[in-house]
């Protein structure tokens, strides 16, 4: 048995995933800028790809546009927004339990002499919106806040933050990073009012090294790269084909509904199960992202279980494999202890997770308490 | 019958990046950064693609990382060495034939300030070493000149312009788009004394959303992305597996020597029979990468020509694919007539490129010479 329960970090890819990949390497591999028809044919199947994001985010074709992943999109977003508009103001807002792609973004800011702020979260890991209405003002050309927390599933208020912004009238632009609620829950950022928005695809089941950007039309963006005008010179390069053929079909196979009904089930029926263990401790919120379960066995060092139950095939993360070897900067930010920190894990399942993989998973929970127990 | 000669545009995937691919989207497809061994596998892989194309380019493992592409290559060394060193001066140095993801990225340095200066080349392509000799002082702090014409091929003396760099004893790092060179040519970047290199995946049978850039150890960059640390944040973001998979099958599959002789004749022969033809004039130099034949049928406008062509399933281009639509920056720089200009075509030819295929691309031509001067 085999229990792949690290969804956050990257998932394997859907059937529909890798029948458009594998087409689109044997037999639509042309470069869309070509004016030939094979050039034309991979043209339709990248603008055929657009419709299906648009679709997902109930916007025009023409706002969205494609990355080379989450890391990409959330560079462009917070750099492209804050250099674009640095003569409107100085001060640029996030959070303190953002992905590194934007925390390191707010860090290059600072460096070049924006004024960074970060709002600071409850042991929810909800950012405090009291904090974040007193810290806009009207030099506030950015406010960049995650949708779902990586770490811990977290839903941020983001309509709710919007109305925030827009009732101050400041002239920050809104980014959302929804690398991690994007095709789990429904994402509507005209409605919601926001200005920028962040996707990937190898969290949905689609390849690595491909992702989107929702820009609302109209919004004006200094774009981070230069080159032969792909994208609308929003993103140029040669656009990575066979991985917008894949992500095209991760969207395609999307169910988010019943996904995510499921989805809630094995939560509730993983959070039962763990916290008749004496040694678990529960961190994820009870109203986060049902995907997501962070907890931590007491005593316990994560990094340790971690390959004990590496070896049994079930898979998990000690937090974000994008802070591989580093202290939970979420957890930290939750202000949990530091032996809860250092005991934590996330499951993170996809909509393929299955109760007997949650059986398994408890199973070397159980093994891992008394193997590592006795040592 | 069909013909793709526009392989400088982008290529096919061959055999290997094929298997390689669908081995990494079925069975290889954790994410490298993960710390359990479906991460292990993936980062392996990783490993041993990297191994692949430091083998390539004769220099370290340590000196080569993955990107998205040539666009973000490109951009990462121009950025990444004058934002790093302006402190040491102002001037940076590149000619008038480079590719839009240089150009635009010079442009930009201007924008920031930068002196920038642009060499021009003579009618062959080759830019003018003693213009350029001139123009390197002691605040220069980048030079940066492509391997191969992407629209010519003409090869420009890189070993020779790293010397005259070093003997004007100048700060500046030494760039080299290398993104037509690589594969076709031997690159041995630390032998001619250079710093930065870049090369892509699509250009050799290999996937699209995928590159590589070589930095020379110690040399310091300041990175254009920003997260979560990823290609010793060179390049952060989460690796495109399935891509750098593909590389990887397209890199093992190469055969430089075999190849470049057999390109030789292949140019050969259609050069001569092209020089049978009254109408048509040879845009390359002689001594071009044999890859690329760039020749204008007077008189013919060649999007027309390329139309014609496509509907008989034979694939060229009118320029490059980057510059679609736009009047050929190369072949005005290189100071030739409208009319020649105007009338261009570049043949791109790969190792699978046959003399059929060539003959079919004659008949090809000799049925546009008749038809469209019929009308």
């Amino acid at each position: 048995m085999e229990a792949y329960l690290d969804n956050s970090a990257t998932t394997p890819l859907c059937q529909k995933a890798k029948e458009r990949m594998v087409s689109s390497i044997e037999n639509n591999w042309g470069n869309p800028s070509s004016l030939h028809e094979k050039g034309i044919q991979a043209d339709t199947l990248l603008k055929d790809a657009r419709k299906q994001l648009a679709a997902l985010l109930s916007c025009n074709e023409k706002e969205v546009f494609f990355t080379s992943g989450g890391t990409e999109g959330n560079n462009l977003a917070v750099f492209g927004a804050a250099y674009q508009h640095k003569r409107k103001g100085n001060r640029v807002i996030t959070s303190a339990v953002e992905h590194p792609s934007i925390q390191k973004a707010f860090d290059r800011l600072a460096e070049d002499g924006f004024e960074v702020i970060r709002i600071p979260t409850d042991s929810k890991g909800l950012i405090d919106l009291k904090k974040l209405e007193n810290a806009i003002n009207d030099k506030t050309i950015l406010v960049s806040i995650m949708a779902v927390n990586n770490e811990v599933g977290t839903i941020e208020p983001i309509e709710e933050i919007a109305r925030i912004v827009k009732r101050k009238n400041s002239p920050a632009l809104i980014h959302v990073d929804a690398v991690q609620a994007f095709g789990k829950i429904p994402l509507t950022p005209k409605k919601w009012g926001i200005d920028l928005m962040t996707v990937s695809s190898h969290k949905i089941h689609g390849p690595k090294g491909v992702g989107g950007i929702f820009i609302k039309e109209g919004t004006k963006l200094r774009p981070v790269a230069v080159g032969g005008g792909q994208e609308k010179d929003i993103r140029p390069g040669t656009e990575p084909m066979p991985a917008i053929a894949g992500f095209f079909g991760a969207m395609e196979e999307l169910k988010i509904k019943e996904s995510l009904a499921k989805l809630t089930e094995n939560r509730d029926y993983l959070v039962a199960e763990l916290e008749k263990r004496d040694s678990v401790v529960i961190n994820s919120p009870n109203d986060a992202l049902p995907y997501i379960v962070n907890f931590s066995l007491r005593g316990l060092r994560s990094e340790t279980v971690l390959n004990l139950l590496s070896d049994m095939e079930i898979y998990i993360s000690s937090g974000s494999a994008c802070s591989k070897g580093h202290k939970s900067p979420v957890l930290t930010a939750m202000n949990l202890p530091d032996d809860i920190i250092d005991s934590s894990i996330r499951v993170s399942m996809s909509r393929f997770t299955a109760k007997e993989h949650l059986d398994y998973l408890l199973t070397g929970i159980d093994t891992a308490l008394k193997v590592i127990r006795k040592k």
